[in-house]
């Protein structure tokens, strides 16, 4: 038995989205439900994903299952910092392919605004470990940082290879409604802003946002009474690494990453040179240009070449972050899985606009959680 | 393909541990891994519950991972608060019955003493609706002392129907030595004691408490493998309430726990009657009560009178909480749930000791998420 996507929805990704989580939750919930022969009395069960301390509500499964009118199914909250949301749609496809639930909705949310920049700051550093790294510096651009600087010295990676990721990041958010970033920025502009942990400069890294997202999954059976238009889960991958990145043997790429992405194609008995279109977690730009190696669209060492040979723009080798990317969208953690999910459902669908990807059959997502700490990979095909 | 716990372990529940949480978790996984045919280096995927911001570390899972020596394989974090690990139970069999991973370590923890208990009680108040209800005075004992004036006024149940439930629960604590209240306790004593939201008096409620649980599920195939006397997961519900107790129809019972047992009883095809020991969730006396009720142990209003007439004794109709519950043991959030599973378990094993219900084939665990909000219910058999 198959277990399909056949729904998805994102609010704008803002930086101050003025409404309740639980609002925010609904909005992503209600363009998930349009064009779906499906009632929300109908979903099985519900996950609600996101990373916690952002907002005063504590458990917020059940405040939000009770808002989206789930109740009484199960609900839970599944956290795994950035790539809560692909954790969440792991779940969920476990909850489908055993038999426990038929249709289940995978809720992601996070709300950045409601604290301040210093406090945002403050919960990232203690999402790395707190007794041995983070009070000594360790937070996510510094983490980053080491990686692009050993990606830079093995490599031979430069600075403005790492400008032109966010480069195309602009001029794919152009056509993005729901990007916080909506405009081109060139070389120069990248280059010379101002520094913010060495190598990596403001346009580097991506933003702190408010925003959710939502996708639905159903079963083999139910996905055909649902939509005309499914899309296969063909591969899920999962790995972790230590929090502590002291505990590394390797600072050029993400291990979690590579093992994800591993099992998901052996999953899915697809390769690297198979997938069409792909989404990949650019939370700083170094993390797409590592990703594009640890998931095999590279050689390792020959991530920085990829993206200057444009090869991952639409047209090239492999189209990678068509809606902007993190770096562009803005990054409000617990949504963000979903968010690239349901770029690349659209992309399958034939539903992505101005930047679809022409015959695309097999898309990737790739989500990471922390500083390498959490690696997802999910293949879907159409 | 059947699905087996084949290890469990436990911390002794505590004021003060005065360990890191990683250590704790490390106790109970030591405890679950004994007597097993099976390395850490076996296990697929672990899933680390708990509930948020009782201490300073952010994304625990990753952390205990890896000091668990889990890193690579995947984990994540889920929470439904009280009920955190029953659904990484929940979890970890669609992990296993979906193909996903065969041999999954749920591993629960709660640390409350990093923090005062002042900040404990607003914690609390912060998982209950934070918009209309928390902020108004509904926390958890408030809630359930509502449920226990409506059972009163509606069924004519009595304070020392309540008391009683405290008194058979401090008879079997004695003999539990991981609890933290291990003595006898009055009638006399407990319908003495301070008021803490009236009818229920502090006897009447649990203690936080600091500890850690872990159980080890695995594949059938793995499982022969792995140990001698697996315990089969036989049945498993689980369901939601409004998290606001205004939205409630009924508060003489908690409905998610109705619909949670009836799941669970029909996937296992059996029926209260069936049960020979079971675990329920004592976060208050009055909560006890209720779970005889809405797990079909006896009528709806009769719940006061099956503890009048001693039958969740061992010897009696059926056996509950003989390890004391929550009332005696502590209530370590996110460890609770598998410290229930712990002791059926070692029930449905025969080696719980001058605990031990003779002949006990098929045990119920019974774990409550908030006010009512998250109910779980898992059916276990020899």
């Amino acid at each position: 038995m198959s277990v399909a996507i056949v729904g998805v929805g994102q609010t704008p990704f803002s930086r101050n989205c003025g409404v309740s989580i639980r609002e925010l939750c609904f909005e992503a919930f209600r363009e998930a439900l349009e064009d779906l022969n499906l009632t929300s009395k109908e979903i099985d069960a519900s996950i609600i994903c996101s990373a916690p301390e952002y907002d005063k509500q504590r458990s917020p499964a059940g405040l939000i299952s009770e808002y989206l009118g789930l109740t009484p199914k199960p609900t839970f909250y599944a956290e795994s910092i950035c790539s809560s949301s692909s954790t969440g749609v792991k779940v969920g496809y476990s909850f489908i392919k055993s038999g426990l639930h038929e249709i289940v909705a995978v809720i992601g949310f996070q709300k950045m605004s409601e604290i301040s920049s210093a406090e945002v700051q403050e919960r990232m550093g203690r999402g790395a470990d707190t007794q041995w790294e983070s009070p000594f510096g360790t937070m996510m651009p510094a983490g980053y940082a080491m990686y692009a600087r050993a990606h830079m010295q093995k490599y031979g990676t430069t600075e403005e290879q790492l400008a032109k990721i966010k480069v195309k990041s602009g001029k794919y958010a152009l056509l993005n409604p729901l990007a916080i970033f909506r405009r081109e920025i060139t070389l120069e502009e990248c280059l010379k802003a101002r520094v913010i942990a060495s190598p990596l400069k403001m346009y580097d890294c991506c933003a702190n946002a408010d925003g959710a997202s939502c996708v639905i999954m159903a079963s083999e059976e139910k996905a055909r009474k649902t939509t005309d238009t499914p899309v296969w889960v063909a591969g899920i991958g999962a790995a972790s690494d230590t929090l502590s990145t002291t505990g590394r043997s390797n600072l050029t790429g993400l291990t979690c990453a590579v093992d994800a992405a591993k099992q998901a194609y052996q999953m899915a008995h697809l390769e690297p040179k198979d997938v069409d279109v792909a989404e990949v977690h650019d939370c700083f730009t170094i993390a797409e240009i590592m990703a594009y190696e640890n998931l095999g669209f590279c050689k390792p060492s020959e991530g920085g070449k990829l993206i200057e040979e444009s090869q991952t723009y639409i047209g090239g080798k492999i189209p990678v972050n068509v809606d902007g990317g993190l770096l562009s969208k803005g990054h409000p953690i617990g949504a963000t899985g979903g968010s690239q999910i349901r770029t690349i459902v659209l992309q399958l669908q034939g539903r992505a606009g101005k930047t679809q990807v022409k015959g695309a059959e097999v898309g990737l997502v790739h989500n990471i959680g922390g500083i390498g700490v959490y690696g997802n990979v999910t293949l879907l095909r159409r």
